[in-house]
Formats: structure tokens, C-alpha cells, sequence
């Protein structure tokens, strides 16, 4: 089978390097255009990623000898690629996955910039595989293009085990609290200075995203449009810890229909969804995986289970304000990041939007 | 003016020698006794201490020579001492700690054994101090000895900050999540396999604690007895992370009286209790430090404010589930443990109790 | 092909337990008898792990069902196995390997009792395989059983990389540096207050045999005895340093004949040796790995390399004082224990010795 | 007394920032000129710290307030001050330290841009304080300015013990590792992502300064130039660890005449210099400390010893290849940074250059 060719944005920072060595080995798609930041356009991607003092372990040679393209280099992009992942700043992002989706291509980005737009999904293979079909309205106006954006990586900690209680209880209210992984901040990220031996209770814009998108994951469709889930109030401490992956939350819930806690047990272990079905090649077997050990989950032991794609879940426990608590965690630069977004694209190959 | 003449049970371990090292340069205590397990008993305290591995920096060399003698040394200990600092492991306590107070010493205990004993003061001097007076009637069974508790090291980062509110608008719904730093354990404590690069979300007999102990500290006293405080219902999560001293909290926090959060602001910057009118030797000026700063407080940069007394406090905001949220701080080891149970005896003495 | 049943004592060690995990997986052996701790024994393997708070994960059923046999019971491991590994702790080695060697068994050891004795092959496979010739003698007296030691675990970091050195220009003088990994004192071995923001300029008995064990190794059989190189002066310092695994090697050496830096890159990047030629299992294909990169090797990048049996090496340069100097890296429980361990027992099998 | 009025060139860099907040509370300087980069020039330094994301803590108000100032105010500078301390990037120090000379002040350098010109001292007060007399020769052409330097920061951790040794034997070679803390590389330097769990066996430039910087300040003067110690011959690896502050050196040494350890012990314990003898504020009371502790210095409990400005030195114990060996260590801030160039600022001023 021909691959399909695809291009990275921002390939030369954290997530970007992740989305390339990750692709350079998937069966479906095949790097062929690389765009970075100026300083590193016109170099071979093996020197721009050396310049930055990044690794090249692991990465075929025919990869560090594409050149890295301006930004601006969308119609090369769109006459070599089908779709494009984006990995590049905010900003950058707001300005340009835009323009790409507007030459015709896919967009699957990782970045914050059209997160919450109506039209855009807002996607969790697991949680709102049917969100896809919003790609139908923006390709009307987008030249056949679109984007498809993924959520702010500490959610897929909480948000895919809540969503099977979703499902039966109804969440209405969540008491969030995460220990973010230093990865999570990009490289060269947090000063060494700032982290050992240290808690940083502030992620810039981290609590607002924590406590929007999840209401757009969960929202319906209703003409082409997402509407929210109503009824759901969020609540959403972050604090940055000294691991190097893995996102902890401790999670309080409230529902509509008081849950029987083993039931959300048996839940939890029964879980599966479209990814597992379609047999997506980065879809993990189990989405969720509970542990009955009382000091479980923790990063250092957990935030590999099955390629990093797995939500290890644990301590789930009555609790004296709301109807239970638990922990989740999950790895921020594979199902949080790089691999979530290429599961996005998989599930988008899979219902022919690719 | 003569020292008050004081024992340290447990001298050997952690908390036991950082109650020495306190004591050593204390204007109103005098270590004469030191009791220490069956392995360190009958060699000098400081080869007890060089035996476990452990530092003597610091330390004078007459209380280094001090004999450690054996937890069933009591008539001794009432020989030489008016009170004794309990830092043995709480199974120890529950057997010595009353029959050190029959024995007609006061005990200040760090210990878990007695704080929930309907007739022991569990004592926060800025929170509680009325609950002193429980002392008279144990002192009628107890031949003028008596224990006095402090709670748990986790408590004193949110509760002294709670007070206040409490005070005004009644809190009545508390979601608590801890990061507490290793030394919380004891040396030699958490191994560094499991913590290097590693949160663990779960710290036995802890949440129990953070659950329960508050409603004590907050109760009053009826006929001798506290009725602990109605109306309260909390919920904790408590993790261990990778931090040398400090206990870091996020707080959710719910009252009966709606508050306005600027209020909040101005009581905690005016707050000031009996020690500090009393001007007892180890209290702050200040117990609560409010800071403004974005990604505050931090262990590394706050734990240490007023010889690690104040408990700083910041992110002060409203809260889409409860009336407010804000992050507190304070050092586990000093406010949370030994200049805490220092800061006890201390107000004990201006009360004309020792 | 029927595997070759063998045993493991000090199975419930972090050594051991590397040494269970690693064989479980493997194509020649297969673990039948597993002995521990008197508290151990008499458990389930899976419950004498649990107990001890370490992970079952990735263990197979049948292994955690096995049961914990006593160090004393020799007569039933011969009766199953034909082979034991020792992870035991050096005073139980001292006692029971050479009684387990009599009973007709081969003892693959970790430990550091009988590595001195002069019949006891110390052995890298890609080092000194001739030294396996010692076990005949062995034999002799020992009911045919006998006893193969391994150097400790950061020996092979330097010596490996040295070999092909001393081969051709003949090592005269070596000052070692090491920085090594927390997890060579085992579990729960050091405490996390002891090395957070630390170094430890000191291991016990750790330079002694850094400056002795070479000496053995690399000397020559002589009547059925090792003669311990001449000529050799080593110095040795060993730091604890907080890093998971991996100990990395600051060396200078001097040499006989003067060498040039060039060739001993290409004798590196050319080096293979018995275990290569013979395929054994765990051996890497290549043992040295030379990288040009400025700044490496690095534990957290290197240490994986070849599944952590792959000495990477680094920063060769001329020095001031001796004949060359460069920095190498191996896997201190990889290559450096169990690993390094079943590559010994891998060389043994091909020989005909097992 | 009226204090005397200095400079800091850099003050928003780490180690200027240090400088400013010691010089806030010191009896002899007191600061009244601040320059910084360009896109801190014109705001308050209080804001220019803020925007870079370091603390204010424990800065007084008025310093916080000064203006910084662009490095071009050279004339500014001189109007107000009569020493600068200059803590700017070696590039910018190439450029400006001179300049400042040059307008007739008195440049206290922490840089590497003049360290090794012929007629600047590279002085360490305890080690070379005659060096001072080459400023003699600078005024002359610098209308009555001058440069002093001070050494790279790991130099005073064994330079420092190896002087009184070589006062007495004459150290003739060198072998010197180095484990540096992570605020050696400035703010905010290092990466968590490259530190954590970590060793980086290369630090740019370090190795050579470690070995040319001392064979300047073991110099002697002649006709107003140092000439550099001959017949010393060093060896030096440097490394950075994953420790907050202190540098820790293994050293190897060999004298031309034979040393007695013992003898060396005592002249450590009995060491003092200029500094001490002229009572220097900021000069420690035994610049060598000794312990007898088989596993010290530690950076974490020895750095700080003496206000930072003592080196712990332990392990002094034969070797096999030269005549001794041990371990050292300093506070790479305080020793050998700020403080440092402070104690330098402090011997000028004793001596009549200031």
C-alpha cells in the first residue's frame, strides 16, 4: 500500500521532533514536508535539530536530510502532502493552520489556536468520535481542507475514564488537580533552577482550558455546530512537578444519577470504543486500565502502559463531598500529545476524511 | 532565669533531632534527657546518631554526650524533666505517652497516638488555644501530667489559612489535595527508587487524618470534652512528591456565608493570634504571608519564611464550584513538626501550665 | 528445544528480581527454583515481592506462584536445576555458593565472595572467555559444580572500552572517575533525603574493587590459576550521584606503547569478540559504541542502548598527563548485573559448561 | 563611615543579581549604579527582574527602584561609582570591561574576557594576594583604572586546599574531575528535560580553564607580568550533576617532594591567609575545613559552611599512582562567584586600590 504523504509544522521543537520520529515508523503515513521556525528554514532537518541541541537518535537518515521549509510554504506543502500535523506555537498556529486548511489540506493540530472555533472537532477518538463530521462544514468554505484539533494534553487523564460515568451518571461536577510533567512544557521548557526540588502551583492558561474543553469534548452537534455540555461545572488546579512525563490528576466527581462505584469499576475495565474497534494501529486495547494497587497510579511506573496510550486509573473511592474520587494519569507527550494526534488522523483515514 | 529542664523521646530519628537541634538554642528549654529505641539505648546521643547514619552538625557537644536511655526510663525522666517532646513512631506513643504524663510529666507529643483522645488539646496556638484548658481535667487522673497533641504535618499549610475565613463566613465544604515533600516521612524514608522522577499518590492513614483532625482543631469545648465541629465536610487527596521540605495544598473551600474575596485577602494580612500577643519565642509575626505573586507559593522559594513559621499563601480566586480556591504552603519539619510542638509548650508555659 | 532449568537465590532483591524478570523471557533457561530471605520464605514469589513493596509487573503467573524456598534447601534446586544465579548479599554468598557449587551445580554469581578466588573465573564474556577454562579445576573438588563470577557493576563501564586498548598498546596506568546510579545499592538502598541535590564522594568497598578486580581480569592462566596482571596502577574514585541507572566513567590512561587517539577509535568502532562471533543471546551486537558527539555519553540517553548492554563511549582526547582520556557509560543492572550475569551463563551453555 | 560607591555590570543575569543582593546588606560598598541588557535598560531593576521571571526577595526597595542603566553610561558610571563589579557574558565583558577601566574605575570582574591578559590579577585572596601589585603597572595606561579578574567558579574548590600543599611540596601534576551544580551555567541555563536523572559529561570551555587558570595564579610576578607556574601539568574532566548548588572535585596529585598526609591535614587545619588576617568582612574563618567523615564534602551539607565561603575538603588518603588524593568542595555562587569577587573588592580596598 502507498503511504500517505504528510508534513510536520514546527518539527523542530519538542512535540514536532516527537510527531517525526513517531511517523517515520507508522505504517499509514510518510513524512515528506517539514516546516520549522526561520532560524531553522533552509537547513536539513538532521542540522536544524542539532543547531537546537536536540537528539537524532533513532531517526532515519532520509528524514534529517529533508529540508526544513518556511512556514510560508504552503502551496509546496500542499502539492507534496494530504495533510499536515501541527505542532508549531499558538501564534503561529492562529495565523497559519488557517492558511493550510485553506490550500486544501488536513490539519491535525496539537496547538490551542482553534481549539474552541464551533466547527472545528475537538477530538478524543474514545470519547467523540462522531464530533468528526463538523469536518463536512469547514470543508465547504476551506477548499476541501480542514483542522481537527486534539485537547490540552492533561486532559486525556481525566476526561477518558470520566467519560464511560458520563455516559450512564451524568457528570455534573469535577474537582480537578494535576502534577503536569516538565515535558509538557516544551524544550528547552523550565529552567532546572526552577523545578528540583520544587512545586510550581501555575501553568499559564492551563486551569481555563481544563475547565472549557472538556464541555465542548462532551457537547452534541446540532447543525453543524457544537453545543456545549451544560450542567457541567469544572473547578481545575495545576501545578507543575518535577517528572519528566506523565500527567497526574486527582479528579472529585459529582453526577446526576448517584453511581454505584463498582459499578464504574466494571465500566472502567469493559471500556472500549470506535479506535479499538476500527483497530486503529496506534489505539491502545484497553483506553483505560484500573489498578487495584492502593498507590497506583504514578508516573515512573505507569505513563508507558501500552505505547503511552493508555490511561492507568486508580484509588477510586467514595468521597465525603462529591459521588466518588479517583487518580488517573497519562503519558503528556504520547497520548497527550504527538501519538493522540496521530491516533486523531487515523481515526480521520479510517471514515475517509483522509 | 533558669531553662525549664526537658526530655526528647525518639531523640533518634527525624523529627527527634530536629527537636534537639531546636532545643539546644532554645532561651527557654534545656534538654536533660533523651530516650531512643532498644539499638541506640545506652550510647552517648551522638553516637546514637552517627550509628543511623545521621548528621550531628551543629548539635552542642554536651547534649551529643547525653546517655540515651530506654523508653522505660520514666521515674528518671520525672527526676530531671518537667515535660518531654514525643517524636517516637506512633505504636510507641500509644504505650508510653500516658504513662510518661501519670507519671506527672507534661508530654508535648508530634505523634498520631493521642490526638483524637476526647480529652487532649490537638492544639494549632493561633487556632485553638482555649482548647488548653481540656489539660485541667486530665491533669485530676493523671497525677498533674497530661498530653498535649499537635495534628498532623499536612494540616498546619491549609487549616491556619482556613481559620480566618472560617471565623467569619463559617466554612462548611473543604476538597484539599496535598504534595508533600519527602522528609514527611522520616529518614530514611522514601526510598530515592521510588521518588526520583515520581509522584505517589497515596500516603497511608493520611487523608484520614486530613479528614478528621480538622474537625477537632475547629470544635468546641463542652463539659470538658470537644465536640468536634458539625457541618464540615472534607475531602482529601494526599500525594508524595519529589521536595525536601514544604507542604504544598490546593484548597476548594465552601462557607456559609458567601465571602467576598478581597475580604479574604485583608483578614489574612491582619491575621494575628495568641501567640503572637504573647510574643512566644518561636511564633511568627506574621502566621499567614499572602503573596500576589502569579506561581505562588512555591516550597523551594517560600518553605523558609520566618524560620519556616508562616504559612505563605496565594492564588486567592474564585472557585465555579465553591466560593473560593487558593495554594498554601508551610515547612512540614518546622511549623509541621518540632518548632510546632516547640510553639506548643511554648504557649503552654505562658499559660502557667509548665 | 527443552530450556535449561535454573535457579535464583536472592530472587526477591532488585537484582534478583532482574534476574527472574529477564529469564522469564528468555530462549535457554527457565526458572524452576527460586530461593530468598527467611522472611521470605515459605511465601509465594508474588507475595514475597508484594510484601516488600516492589512490582510484580511483567511477571508471568507461573513464576509469581512459585514458591520461596530457603537458602538451605541445595539438595531440591539440584534436584530441579542445573544452574543457579546469585544475587544474594555478600555474607550469604560467602556461606552458600560454595555449598551450592558442591553439590554439583554451576553458580552464576553477582556477588562479590568469591571473585578474588584464585579459580574463580571473573569474567566479560567479551573480555577474558578464556578464563572459563579455571572451571575445570573447579570441578575437580566440587562434585563437579563450580563457581563464575562477575565484576562489580561499574567495572564494565571502563574496562570493556580499555580491552581493546590494553590488546594492542598495553594499559600501564588508569585514574577512574565514576558517577554512578542510585540503583546500584538496590532496594530500598539509598534514601531519598541522602541524594536529592546531592552527591556522595564515597561507596563502601567500591574503589577497593575498582583497583583490584581489572587486575584479575585481565590476567593470564597460568597452572590452572589466575597470575594477576603486572604493571598496572589504578586509582579509583566512586560517586554516588542522583541518576537512575547508568554509570558514567571519567578515565585516563597510560599505555606501554604511546597510542594514537585515531586508532583506538577505529579499534572501538571494529570491536567484537566471543559473545558476537558466537551469537550469544544477550550479547550486543556491538559491546562498544564510540559517538563523536560533543557532550555525550549521557545515562538518560545512552544507557538503553543495545537493551543496556552496549558500553557507549565518549570524549576521547589527548590529556596533559597520560596517553589518552575519554568518558564511558554502561547499564549498571543491565549489562552491569542480571543481564551481564545471563550473558556469562549464555557463554558457559556454548562452551559446553552448562 | 561613608560607604564606598560601586557598580553592578549585569545585574539582571544570576550571579549579578547576586552581587546586588549582597551588596545590599554589606558594611564597606554600597550599590548606586546598575547596568543590564538592552531590553532591560530603562526600566526600574525591579521590573527588570520581574520580566525576566527572577525573585525580588530580600531586595531592598531602593535598589529595586534604581534604574538600570545601558552598558554604554560608562561616564554615568564614573560620576557615580568608584568600582563596578562585572558579572555581563564574556562577549559583552571583551567589549565593555576595558572601557570601564579605562574611564578610570576599578573593574571587579567575575568574566573569563581578561582573566589570562598578562598584567590582570586572576586573584583568590587566600592563594595570590601579591598578585594585586600588577594593578600598579595597569593604571598607568588606564588613567588610574584597573581590571582584576577572579577564576572560574570550580577553581576555588581544590585550588584552594592544593595551595598550602604546594607551598610545601610543589605539586607537579593534576588529575581533576568535576561534579558541577546546575547554577554554575546561570539563569535560566540548563533544561530540566536535559538535567533530570542526568549527567552531562561536558561543560564548553571548562576543561581548558581548569587547566591554564591555575598555572597563572600559582604564578610569579616579574617586571609587571606573571609568569605562569611551570612544571605543572593538569588533567581535567568536568561534568554537571543534577545538584542545585556546589561544586565537588575528586582530585589526584603529585608534588615534587613526597608529601606526609598527615602533615597535609595539618596544614589545612591550620591555614589562613591575607584575608583572614587582615579580617575581611566577607573572608571565613578557616578558608579550608577538614572532615574526618568518610563520605564528605557533600554539596548539600557542606556548601554552605561559613556563609558559602569555606571549602570542605575530606578523604585525604594515599594513591596509587601519585602522592595523595581527595575530595573538595565549594559554593559556586557565593565562593566562587559573587561573595568571591566581593572578598577580592574587600583585599583592594585593605590594600589602597579602592
Amino acid at each position: 500500500m502507498k503511504k500517505i504523504p504528510v508534513g510536520v509544522l514546527g518539527a523542530t521543537g519538542m512535540v514536532g521532533q516527537s510527531y517525526v520520529q513517531l511517523l517515520s515508523a507508522h505504517p499509514l503515513f510518510e513524512v515528506v514536508f517539514i516546516a520549522g521556525s526561520q532560524q531553522s528554514a533552509f537547513k536539513s532537518y538532521g542540522a536544524a535539530l542539532r543547531a537546537k541541541g536536540m537528539s537524532l537518535e533513532g531517526m532515519p537518515q532520509a528524514i534529517l536530510d529533508l529540508p526544513v521549509r518556511s512556514m510560508d510554504d504552503i502551496a509546496h506543502a500542499k502539492s507534496l502532502a494530504r495533510c499536515v500535523f501541527s505542532a508549531v506555537d499558538t501564534q503561529t498556529a492562529t495565523i497559519y493552520e488557517r492558511l493550510y486548511a485553506e490550500s486544501g489540506l488536513a490539519v491535525v493540530s496539537n496547538t490551542a489556536a482553534h481549539r474552541m472555533d464551533e466547527d472545528v472537532p475537538l477530538l478524543i477518538p474514545e470519547v467523540n468520535p462522531e464530533h468528526i463530521k463538523l469536518i463536512d462544514f469547514q470543508k465547504k468554505y476551506r477548499n476541501g481542507g480542514f483542522i481537527v484539533a486534539k485537547p490540552n494534553c492533561s486532559l486525556q487523564s481525566y476526561l477518558i475514564p470520566l467519560f464511560p460515568i458520563h455516559q450512564v451518571y451524568g457528570i455534573t461536577k469535577l474537582v480537578i488537580t494535576t502534577m503536569q510533567a516538565i515535558s509538557g512544557a516544551g524544550y528547552p521548557g523550565i529552567s532546572s533552577l526552577d523545578i528540583m526540588d520544587n512545586v510550581i502551583p501555575y501553568i499559564s492558561g492551563e486551569e481555563e482550558k481544563s475547565e472549557q474543553e472538556p464541555l465542548k469534548i462532551l457537547g452534541s452537534i446540532v447543525e453543524g455546530r457544537v453545543l456545549h455540555a451544560q450542567d457541567i461545572a469544572i473547578s481545575a488546579h495545576c501545578n507543575r512537578v518535577p517528572v519528566r512525563h506523565g500527567h497526574t490528576v486527582c479528579v472529585c466527581f459529582g453526577c446526576k444519577k448517584k453511581p454505584r462505584l463498582e459499578e464504574i469499576q466494571d465500566l472502567w475495565n469493559g471500556f472500549t470504543a470506535e479506535p479499538q474497534e476500527l483497530r486503529l494501529h496506534s489505539a491502545p486495547a484497553h483506553p483505560i486500565f484500573y489498578t487495584l494497587e492502593k498507590d497506583r497510579p504514578q508516573p515512573l511506573l505507569d505513563r508507558d502502559r501500552d505505547r503511552g496510550m493508555s490511561v492507568t486509573v486508580g484509588r477510586l473511592r467514595p468521597c465525603p463531598i462529591f459521588d466518588g474520587r479517583f487518580v488517573a494519569l497519562s503519558h503528556n507527550t504520547l497520548r497527550g500529545a504527538a501519538l493522540g494526534g496521530i491516533l486523531n488522523a487515523e481515526l480521520l483515514h479510517a471514515k475517509g476524511y483522509l
